[in-house]
């Protein structure tokens, strides 16, 4: 898998009265992080943000995320299911790790709505065994 | 006009790291009650959102929100134009006015997505002369 | 435990594109669940947000959660460890189960900011073994 | 005083079931914009987020906008009273002017919480009258 990252600038809005970046702003980030990193595999073929169905997300708080300075947000790894897809992702500010996360997207059928399998030139990318 | 308000209970994640509520969040409310004032005057008809765009919103911030107790947004009147609807609110918390709003939204053709003439039975309503 | 549950009214603006409820704002509503559940544990103590991290939290999206009618935050379960508490959520819409999920809260001194144990009288309500 | 613009990448999860940036995103956007503009000016000096309130904030939304593309916030011009800041913002996307907006913002005293006057420095780079 290739590395991949982004950069986050926290928004004074996303803090919240804790004075630190409140946890529903992480999970919006991470979303960005996951999105973006699809859209990185997928730069020869069409891609459809509505393809993908977020089914379980589990977010580690390892460290408050201050306003301020920029965060990372780095995909750790990622693996393909049958019709899902795992991805791992970090965050990290001022070089300290801050979030850890794991999501699980099910590829779905623009048509049928039904659950599908992962596309074999996104598995190939994964190194997903056939 | 009815008379009509709505209570918003403030979210902890809305107060932003000065302690208060943020002004973004104040906007996003403001759509809560101006979507709510118009799905009021719809009992008898079917309602669509996306026939409403907002094409413009003053927001005057008297006194600053905070998180804890309950927000009343109340519509202080609303006046049908043409094509375009004038929402006029307020916000008290505590029996004090914190915000005062004025949104102009148009009406929209769902089909030919074009501005166009706001129901008669909302004229009506809104005492609009015909 | 006893019971516990909220009712929480979708926000037009926490829809994204694909038309449903964005995950980030299910993860907006477990935190308005866990405050007030905790609220609701502390009527004869005084209560403090500040008091309470969040560590970890996971969400399982059960199925879609749609804008129009209300949706029931309920507490299935918490447990008080030594110096966390662990609350399980569940969200309905329509009698349908829509999303799981598990938050670990670590209790902090207010003047240390360190981990500290959680209260007798909380670990009392939540029949924690002393 | 100089140009200054901002880059804003849409976030999916600004988008509402409309299929567009919903109008409290925007608000919060002008957020952005107003805070880097103010940082910008501030180069010598501490810089206290906290020492500005939003008195009004008025919107004109010119065309939708979406996600996929950049938007450009730039600050068409901004004059000092003597303790209110009066921003004039304008977004492209595209190269189309999406959203003008005025911001009044008022200058606190960061012990008394009164309003203040704006310091020299920054009425000097705006031009302001003295």
């Amino acid at each position: 898998m290739h590395s991949f990252s982004v950069t986050i600038e926290p928004r004074f809005y996303e803090t919240d009265a804790l004075g630190h970046i409140n946890n529903a702003s992480i999970a919006a980030w991470l979303e960005i992080v996951r999105m973006k990193f699809i859209a990185s595999l997928c730069t020869d073929e069409s891609y459809e943000a509505q393809s993908w169905i977020l089914a379980s997300l589990q977010i580690d708080f390892i460290a408050e995320t201050f306003f301020g300075d920029d965060v990372i947000g780095r995909v750790a790894g990622a693996e393909a299911g049958n019709t899902s897809l795992t991805v791992f992702c970090e965050m990290h500010l001022g070089g300290n790790l801050t979030v850890k996360a794991k999501a699980v997207l099910v590829f779905m059928d623009d048509k049928t709505r039904a659950p599908t399998r992962v596309p074999e030139f996104l598995r190939k990318q994964l190194g997903a065994s056939s």
